[in-house]
């Protein structure tokens, strides 16, 4: 029996307490398993490695044993890292950034499908993705009534939950009791025809419970654990990613002064990796005061503009922090809970919620094209780096569209400004501005040849300007439309520097 | 002085009534003009005629006479092809179907800016667009406090008559006064962050006035006219939209079966054409009752199903009949408008409204690519067609994003499912179902490759199968990544059948 002081609070849970390895058991060959995991946090720590030694004595005995695996987005080496290994993974959904996952996908060894964040969870409901067998969710404590306390991460583990018909639950310690509060579980979702009007209109609105409902009977599991979330790290911003957030900054100021923006601005949403968390930093020195964020994930520098007070509020779904600022949230919890929030991702990333708020996006991407459609997944084409994640949820129904990158890729040899993207992630229609360190491209209000002059001028690298330029200029002599000029037959060639 | 019976019944407008020449010289070179207008309804009669003699005039003076062209959508002869024959635009958008107009644009000799009709009213709102100098907006009546009774569309005259420095209306009495109550006003945007939910909970609420308001000081002109909206001519359903229709339906049955979908299914969303109109047709001989649209345009077929008491109700922002159902409808007007509603086009296509309602998008499109990525906008990647219209603002927010299109173009020379999109409109995150009159791709839950396998061997003309499927095995073989398996070499090269 657990010490009176377990996290597993719950008399007819208690009962369920095993080992890893004997919960990883009661999954089987061809479920669909729905984990808990947001980039990088929040994710099931033991009962994953537990499970891919399962399947790797399976396939040592000839037997065949994938499962279909379904997150909030990334996980963990220890979730598709450990399962990607062992080759147990039929089918991974809906975003994932681990190298050897990465590697089975364009292989061609596992399936993979790339879908916007905001529509996983409905989907689910609809019965479009096919059903869901057992879900394995991270928490921070099973309380006495069975409801259980989230714990860095959100994600979609409410649907999990409600959805699957068994459930296993991972209890981890390491996590700060003083969590419990912090959520914001939204339960009035319905399927059409009777939804109604997600009641959110700042940031800070708190529409929901603070821990998710859970049938006990449907829980064939828990599991106790105690382990930090996965170590992000962050580059200190160099001088490529502060030149980038230099533009911004600056292009954000001149929006006050022209009176399209309040001098606090409009909510920030921020995308995942190094470049969107320098600009977070760049802010941190910035002229702005009582910013607030409705975003995916609340990084490191984020997380700094609320200790410092910059920031007032930030909404997310997701905890995604190196390992200093994660002890230092973690102790700091009970303090922070007032300004942050984390939520389903159904709804930090819902086009509703987004599109009322106003947000400001701002989103990595891989190359843009001299339109301004935007690739944010493939290499060339046909190779997958992550997937869209919430980009598309945010970028569509933003106040304004950002997307950046640096201005070249490999050391100089590639140029992130193409003539046309080898993948359309974004269309024209949906990319507002776009910035590497050479400089910002304003779209807003320009056809395609005007949109292609400011992003070669602006946005292009030095040695690669006249080969665009070149392009450009032969795509307006010779391409069949004037519209959007384009030579078809060297669109996607890859372009080779000037020096 | 006007008769008893005029339109004007504001007496300070009647002082403002003026003929279409002079209300028509108020309009200066350099000005940006918000026009009324969409799918060839409710767009002015006899200012933009007489607006393009003024700029022939001056052309022919050697004056410059150029004007930016703003309206809901697609207009008619008389506006867009009138002031593009003249060369009087100097930037066209947000949708464009005139062939004289296209033509220029894809000449390069005017500019177009292609936007999601959800997006437009708030980008000038935002101030992303540039100053809007006048209005020229057609009503059926000034009522004797200064509102204004909308005709056939509404689309986003709202935000040009609270935009715009100055206004002139076109007051057509052939239009039947009982439009008055029909149409559902919106007047309670916002900018961010001060934004609050729009209540529409079913395609029926009505949430605003049933006129416009108009500040009578801003008024320059008052233009009386009495003529139809343009002749939308709709082709007979032929044996291959009547094939797509089939599809669509027998797939609209499977999904009620399996309980995916209610008896009376959800609010549809049908496209602007030929193949939208004969599903609509399709439906009037179909099993299902008590449907509702939540639409953007509401055609022929629509109109009939409302009149046989298959459709219970329709909001869109316009109606766009043919001759005979314009007719038809006009004399009907009052027993129709208990069933329709004509709303702003931020309102009828707005994200928040289509997500929480649930609807079944129905749009056409000129290709689509092999893992589902769709064009519905250029010619070979450069040449425009017409513009991306409402398709974006359903397609992303669907319950259900169909899309649709003759297999082949160009009397069987073209195929419409290619192995690479030559321009993406849609990506593959936002297209479900491909349906041609071969047959009907459900690609919900699939991943790139197996999506490939369904769209080839289902939606692909017999002729076209061989060189498709040729493709997809060379790329499984050749590509450098397996995720989407792609040669760029001749990715974008057009396809010959295979006789």
């Amino acid at each position: 029996m657990p010490s009176h002081d377990s996290r597993v609070m719950s008399a007819a849970l208690r009962s369920k307490i095993m080992s890893a390895e004997d919960a990883a058991a009661l999954v089987k060959h061809g479920e669909n398993v729905g984990m808990s995991g947001f980039t990088g946090s929040g994710y099931p720590k033991e009962i994953p490695l537990a499970l891919a030694r399962h399947i790797e004595a399976a396939h040592g005995r000839g037997e065949p044993f994938r499962i279909g695996v379904w997150t909030g987005a990334s996980t963990a080496p220890e979730l598709d890292g450990a399962l990607a290994k062992v080759d147990g993974i039929e089918l991974r959904l809906p975003y994932q950034s681990d190298p050897v996952t990465r590697e089975r996908i364009n292989a061609g060894s596992m399936d993979y499908i790339d879908i916007h964040l905001s529509h996983v969870a409905q989907f689910v409901w609809f019965g479009f993705l096919g059903h869901l067998d057992v879900a394995v969710v991270e928490v921070a404590a099973i309380l006495p009534d069975g409801s259980l306390v989230p714990t860095t991460s959100v994600g979609n583990n409410k649907t999990w939950l409600d959805r699957a018909d068994r459930i296993i639950l991972e209890v981890n310690s390491w996590h700060n009791p003083a969590l419990q509060g912090m959520h914001d579980i939204y339960y009035g979702t319905q399927l059409p025809p009777y939804r109604q009007p997600i009641p959110i209109v700042t940031p800070g609105d708190r529409i929901g419970d603070t821990t998710f409902r859970c049938d006990p009977n449907k829980v064939i599991a828990v599991v106790e654990t105690h382990a930090p979330d996965r170590n992000n790290t962050f580059t200190p911003p160099d001088a490529t990613s502060q030149a980038i957030a230099g533009h911004i900054l600056e292009f954000l100021g001149h929006e006050v002064r022209r009176g399209r923006l309040p001098p606090e601005l409009l909510p920030l949403q921020s995308g995942v990796g190094n470049v969107a968390n320098a600009v977070m930093a760049g802010l941190e020195s910035g002229p702005f005061e009582q910013l607030t964020a409705y975003t995916e994930v609340l990084q490191d520098g984020m997380l700094d503009l609320i200790r410092s007070g910059k920031m007032t509020f930030a909404s997310a779904t997701a905890l995604s922090f190196s390992a200093e600022k994660a002890e230092l949230f973690n102790r700091d919890t009970a303090m922070h809970k007032n300004r942050v929030v984390l939520r389903p991702q159904e709804i930090s990333n819902h086009p509703e919620v987004i599109r009322r708020l106003g947000v400001i996006s701002m989103n990595g991407m891989i190359e843009a094209d001299i339109y301004g459609n935007v690739n944010s997944t493939h290499i060339r084409g046909s190779r997958i780096m992550n997937g869209i994640g919430g980009s598309g949820d945010f970028a569509r129904n933003a106040y304004l569209s950002i997307f950046m990158t640096p201005s070249t890729a490999k050391n100089g040899t590639l140029s992130s400004i193409v003539p046309m993207a080898t993948h359309v992630d974004h269309t024209e229609h949906d990319v507002q501005i776009l910035v590497t360190e050479q400089g910002l491209a304003d779209l807003r209000g320009l056809a395609p040849r005007q949109r292609a002059k400011v992003i070669i001028e602006n946005t292009a690298h030095p040695t690669f300007k006249p080969v665009l330029q070149d392009y450009f200029d032969r795509a307006r002599r010779g391409s069949t439309g004037q519209h959007t000029p384009h030579l078809l037959d060297e669109a996607l060639r890859a372009i080779h520097p000037v020096s």
